[in-house]
């Protein structure tokens, strides 16, 4: 299911979606240890601009990560770097959709570059790029 | 517990020590869904270059939006942006330090731009930095 | 499977249970917040007197409010107050047994006083007395 | 972030709110075995007096470990003693402020008694005291 360095070009996409529920925040939080009250502290986080508590910034980051380790490259590829800008809040129980498209394929040295973001609802709360190390296809 | 922009100047660290133990990596290919079977696979990982399962780079990633969510800013701070740079695989049982050092502080756009390290013995496996909104003191 | 209050008598025991294994300590680290690194940082607990992680006392001691809650006395209990002595550390791995054993009935009312005690590899490693509410059988 | 011995002074307050989820319930349950029907079974918990599932009495306790381990004094203490008294149920969704408070200091045996109590919603939940080491400012 993955693709080789040849097979990539520009604007192929890929996608994965998943709903962030409070149980998916709870373990973010056990996991990461990052335990801001924005996200474990309902009384705390209905009283912020917000509204209410709010999912972990890089809890939505990391289905793009899902996305480039899983499908497009998929297996196979090493993950270099990503670069995110963190827009609007994901609330808790938002279904998000990570969404990577390709932007630039360098055969030489193997790599490509994708934009990377994440929506909720028609609207993009996180953007970004990444790059991603490709094998190449077996002779 | 948390900082004001006044309060922050160039050098200010704070730092979160984690093992990344095997439930770690398996709680968090659950809630990203990010089943690569570097991750989640012991043979296929095995068989790689890395000789093991490795932890999702965006778990270690994690580490660093702790320190930023709890301890340096902390709390009431908003996270905006982070550049990444995975440089070294992270080993399934590895302890990750992940380091934050005040780069710049924007006093008038209540901005702080941060260096975001993530260490494994003696050895940097993530480099890059954040940038966060920081609440001023209330008068 | 519940006692009432007329069926418990002075050294009526029950006991529950479980190796703690690293997962335990993981979930309950994330549920608790408690990321002290005695319990989550290897590299740091390998140099305390400890030599390693070790599970949290109150993980410990949870498996006494397990006898409570579900053998002796069971459902319809009231858990009215737990003294816990912790007396010696409990490894990553160990097997913890929680004894419970009935010190006095109050049947006027309607209470219980347990002995409270885990214990792993012969030794004691909790020790305490907890006192319950126990209803009345139905007329 | 810890305290030293000579650091501690009676008065000296620390806390750690955090709202007990369902998902923080079911993985208690999970880890601890407290499989009491007042916990997991909201048919049988809507027929009690408690119209509802609560949390565990032993779930909200371990608030006050997380303070005592992370905070007040934090990493490097050894907790000897916990004393609890559970003084009203609390119910999924509520938010706990444990609230950990130092009553008294022996210098001589290096330890420390603390007042340990959990709050929700202006109204004391479980009232009881502590007994920690304490280890000295390293010369």
């Amino acid at each position: 299911m993955s693709y080789y360095i040849e097979d990539l070009q520009p604007n192929l996409t890929a996608e994965y979606r998943k709903t962030l529920t409070e149980t998916d925040v709870i373990l973010f939080a056990g996991i990461s240890g990052d335990n801001n009250p924005m996200h474990i502290d309902e009384e705390y986080a209905a009283n912020t601009r917000f509204g209410g508590r709010i999912a972990h910034g890089m809890l939505s980051a990391s289905l793009i990560s899902t996305v480039i380790g899983t499908r497009l490259p998929g297996p196979g590829a090493i993950y270099m770097g990503q670069n995110l800008k963190f827009l609007k809040p994901v609330k808790i129980g938002d279904t998000v959709t990570a969404l990577v498209t390709v932007l630039e394929v360098l055969q030489d040295k193997q790599r490509v570059r994708l934009q990377t973001e994440c929506w909720v609802k028609g609207e993009k709360v996180i953007d970004g790029d990444a790059l991603v190390w490709v094998p190449r296809r077996p002779a």
